[in-house]
């Protein structure tokens, strides 16, 4: 195994091949802007770490990763026209800094352009690795109208809301997972495993977003902290909290405004104990995640590897 | 060879059997919508009977047939967002009969899906189908940046018109058209010959579009005759107006408003005789189109079929 530091650099390097036609700026500088950045890429970084942990090559998957992480990157502008949202990493949104069309057509390209690099696979994996790609972005979709759904929805239960996050959060993390394992050879019950690996470790990952929206470090969060909250977000502790309102005190601090809606609810969380409450759920996520691992053959180091691009994705900012 | 009709009937039965999970309305709902709104099928059908001509077996392209069909809905689904269009084939566009984020969201969606059927063509053509169709939706998305960079423009070029309508026009029947052979095992130079066929027929289909906006008869155009007229369209009409305006007569005319723009400009395009020119460029591109058929080898009655769709494509509503 190498270290994340040196997956990163091979995904780096690759990213920085692509070519972006210089003729055509209106198209392609909101794309090149957009990949530069930055941006952790976890998810082409795991792709790659888990085909090296299955005995893989991993020039052989470099191109899928690239794919996966464009991908991503084009859910972010298309999302950020669809929350309206102004920055994204500490910059401008490729909507605000440009317009609504060029966002929207840019985007497409992006998907193309993913695809293009996915294919890119050993052509003997070719069918299999497209149907996979193809399936998660319908996966992307469909969580994102859930979550759509969910903001109109006078309720929601926590398994509507693990379903949810399983389509739009875990699908970019599981799906990358079990490419990474096809290309290395992996036999179908190792890349069930480690798909599964991938999909309880992106239900932490987003329980994690949840808890660090309310408990974060404003410093190291990115983001306002109590964003969700303003936004009366279904995250998992609205979810509870709501289930959980016998004297309605949830229900009241909701009616508030600004600072102090996100003080009221704070309150409302810390009387759940819902910071305790959110330690355990997310530690047994990771967990089921990490035993995962124990039903494939993959090394000891990989097995370490794997375990510790866990512990660190889950700790990060608390 | 089948009639247009039969092609017709197999890819309507083909598109019959996508289905949209009915648990998720507000991402699949749109697409039916959408899918079920008609259109004449044109790229399918061509690419249907191109493969016939070649000798090909119908069975192995139909759902690359339908991928190209649903992405071609897509870039309406996107377009009606980026031109705030409120009918298409005389009903609400999805994004006035929903809404924006319904609309942007459903067309990702159709993407995904025009993928999964183009894989569906025999495993042994996935490599290059994939790659034609990607970068196909790339040409696409080109010539879509061409055209709104050409509305800030203060003069276009002919030829600069061209490679735009190349690209946003053409490649949607010109790549279809080398699916279609290369899946009958069509050789290389023949691919090319049909792929040059279909970008000539896409040329003049284009040029004929922004002919009928001036001279169509309204009860069959479907659309309002003018439309380009009024918003200052880079039409090849417009272009050689400009070029040739020595008295200023296009500039004055284009300055008025409504009904007297639409006959001022209409009378200056009578003038320079773009009535008589315009009916000489389309036989023109529509010949060079039906030229190409000589340099493959498809049979006299797939020759005939190709010239006949060519022909009754830019006879259509005059």
């Amino acid at each position: 195994m190498l270290t994340s530091q040196q997956y990163l650099d091979i995904v780096n390097r690759a990213l920085g091949e692509i070519e972006y036609p210089a003729w055509l700026p209106g198209l392609y500088e909101p794309i090149k802007y957009t990949m530069e950045g930055g941006g952790k890429r976890l998810r082409p970084v795991l792709l790659l770490a888990v085909n090296d942990a299955f005995g893989g090559e991993i020039d052989q998957c470099i191109w899928p990763a690239v794919g996966v992480e464009l991908f991503h990157n084009f859910t972010l502008v298309h999302d950020d026209v669809m929350d309206h949202a102004d920055m994204r990493r500490g910059r401008e949104t490729v909507f605000r800094r440009w317009d609504l069309n060029t966002a929207i057509l840019s985007g497409d390209a992006m998907v193309s352009m993913a695809y293009k690099c996915v294919s890119g696979c050993p052509p003997m994996f070719l069918p299999e690795v497209i149907d996979r790609f193809g399936v998660m972005t319908m996966k992307v979709y469909e969580g994102q109208q859930m979550d759509a759904d969910f903001e109109l929805a006078q309720r929601v239960s926590f398994n509507e809301y693990i379903s949810m996050i399983i389509a739009k959060t875990s699908a970019l993390i599981a799906y990358p997972c079990s490419i990474g394992a096809l290309i290395a050879g992996a036999q179908p019950d190792e890349i069930e495993a480690i798909f599964n690996f991938g999909t309880s470790l992106g239900i932490a990952f987003q329980m994690m977003d949840d808890y660090l929206d309310v408990y974060g470090d404003p410093k190291t969060f990115g983001k306002e902290i109590g964003g969700d909250i303003l936004n009366d977000k279904k995250t998992w502790l609205y979810i509870i909290a709501q289930d959980q309102d016998k004297d309605s005190a949830f229900e009241n601090a909701r009616k508030l405004d600004g600072k102090e809606k996100i003080e009221a609810v704070t309150a409302v969380y810390d009387n759940l104990k819902l910071r305790e409450y959110g330690d355990r759920l997310i530690s047994k996520y990771t967990d089921d995640a990490i035993a995962y691992l124990n039903e494939t053959s993959i090394s000891e180091a990989g097995k370490q590897w794997l375990t510790d691009f866990a512990h660190n994705l889950l700790h990060r900012n608390k």
